[in-house]
């Protein structure tokens, strides 16, 4: 092969929100695949917030990436060339691919994805790891159960929607919080949520009252903050609070807010609880059968917010951090 | 009886720490006890910190001591005379007397206690409500098991004293954190603890390092602030952080600091969960008798600071948040 592959590789570490220099754009020979690797033609690559925290120094749940490497990225591919027993050309493909064009791989991690199940950007959504992220943190981190009230921040973005798709599902009240009045109608319109707050247009600690009458049992939080602090104040007895992120700090070059309102655990007997979706691995192919059921009943809906071109990346990351991304965020590098 | 009893009354909610003026010493006739009630001589009142919470307004685990009343507090003292077909005078009792000589009581959530067995003060410690706290906090709410890194804020305090002793008798490595070196000699030397950390000399932060060199399993925090935020730094995976209180944080003025490093919750897979000992009412029995076996065993020690005189409550209540008390503070009201 002849063709080039085009990457952006980290190069600074940012201070608040990444910038253009923080990257370097590199072309390479794509490279042929050696025995026992596969050789993949990536197509969609996953735009995620868990990035920003991936570009930082220091001890996390997954090593940073290195100044210099290409950025970690989840995305979905064709097989291009296979020296692999377990792949061949043509095979769909999803894996950690990172932000470039083409990616070698051993295999690992890579699992194959039927495009005739569900189109191919769904795999890095309903199908992809921010369900596995919502389905584990609610079901199982936050133990939601018929009956509960369970609220979601980021309520538009790619885990907040099938947080409250799911509790819907399982019989819970799904209370969302978003930006803007379309992120709001959307959560309840679209996806049946039973009510929104608009975090930019309402005091959400007062929103929350009469949507949770009777307090809330499932925080399920992707944003931290103020509005972390304001869902303390609502709680049930017994609440359990998920705690996936905290986009709302993630580009701080100020310390990061604490919860002030935290000893509302103690009066509420309740729980704060990180989880780190890698964890359950064990028990994918079990959330992928159920939300695999739930995507082709109806009842588990997904919007893609596709922008095409790999060199728009770092500007196409930023809109996670303005909230400006509409549904799922996600980067066409190439035609399908 | 022509006898007089002295109260303390909530006399307005306190902004900061309590002040002289926020109670009014009142004088009483002492009453005969109806029938079904009896009436306790109070012998020794125990001083908490979470009295500094039922003196604010608002929803708690508790309703607040209303203004004009009595002040709550636990106590032990000698039954009068009875009414009660449950008590006779001359009964060493314990229950949530009051700050008073006096307390009528229609025996709900009085117990008597056996003098045979331990000194009067000990039924307010170490087999008393600081010791279950400990005891459920540690156990049901901590999940410490063998092998465990236990930390332990407020270290030579009620609670903390007692949360140390009992991780080494289930063979868990302690470390208590304390204000200054005899309370730190204290706990290693007396107590048993493996280490301590004196947070007045010492950068919490950096001396929990070799101190807990697999990191911390279990936190119990009875203090929030800067201590929770360093501990955060160095939790095991898995860890669980047991919120018991945040004296640092109840007499202030402005917000509580909430736990800039609550993101470490995440990155470790672990959690901060609230206790309220109330809650465990039913196993009081259970942990009585492995306290009371522990205590005849001289594996459980306790360390009483009594201060003699009614009158001079709302001094001495004030050592537990300037950390001058040395061991569980009392309050001697009578002779026995």
């Amino acid at each position: 092969m002849n063709a080039i592959n085009h990457q952006f590789r980290l190069a600074a570490r940012p201070v608040g929100l990444p910038k253009r220099t923080d990257w370097s754009f590199v072309e390479e020979p794509v490279p042929a695949p050696p025995d026992g690797q596969l050789l993949v033609r990536v197509l969609y690559i996953s735009l995620d917030p868990a990035m920003r925290g991936w570009m930082n120094e220091g001890r996390s749940y997954v090593p940073p990436v290195g100044i210099g490497e290409v950025m970690r990225a989840l995305a979905v591919g064709r097989v291009v060339e296979s020296k692999h027993p377990g792949f061949a050309a043509g095979d769909f493909v999803s894996g950690a691919f990172g932000m470039q064009e083409y990616a070698l791989s051993d295999g690992k991690g890579v699992t194959k994805v039927d495009t005739a199940f569900a189109p191919l950007p769904a795999f890095l959504h309903v199908l992809g790891m921010p369900a596995l992220t919502a389905y584990f943190g609610l079901l199982d981190v936050g133990k939601a159960k018929e009956g509960d009230t369970v609220v979601v921040s980021g309520a538009a973005g790619a885990v907040g929607s099938v947080v409250g798709q799911i509790a819907k599902i399982k019989g819970c009240r799904a209370v969302g919080i978003a930006g803007g009045p379309e992120k709001c109608r959307y959560v309840v319109d679209e996806l049946g949520f039973d009510a929104a707050i608009d975090y930019k247009a309402e005091k959400v600690r007062a929103a929350l009252g009469p949507h949770c009458p009777k307090g809330v049992d499932v925080y399920f939080d992707n944003v931290g903050g103020e509005i972390l602090d304001d869902v303390l104040t609502r709680l049930a007895r017994g609440a359990r609070i998920v705690i996936c992120g905290a986009i709302s700090q993630y580009n701080n070059t100020t310390p990061v807010k604490g919860p002030s309102n935290y000893m509302s655990l103690l009066v509420n007997r309740a729980s704060m609880t990180g989880m780190v979706v890698f964890d359950f691995a064990a028990r994918y192919g079990e959330a992928l059968r159920d939300m695999g059921g739930w995507y082709k009943a109806g009842r588990l809906k997904s919007r893609v917010d596709i922008v095409k071109g790999l060199e728009t990346f770092p500007d196409t990351l930023l809109k996670l951090f303005s909230g400006t991304n509409d549904g799922k965020l996600v980067l066409q590098v190439a035609e399908e």
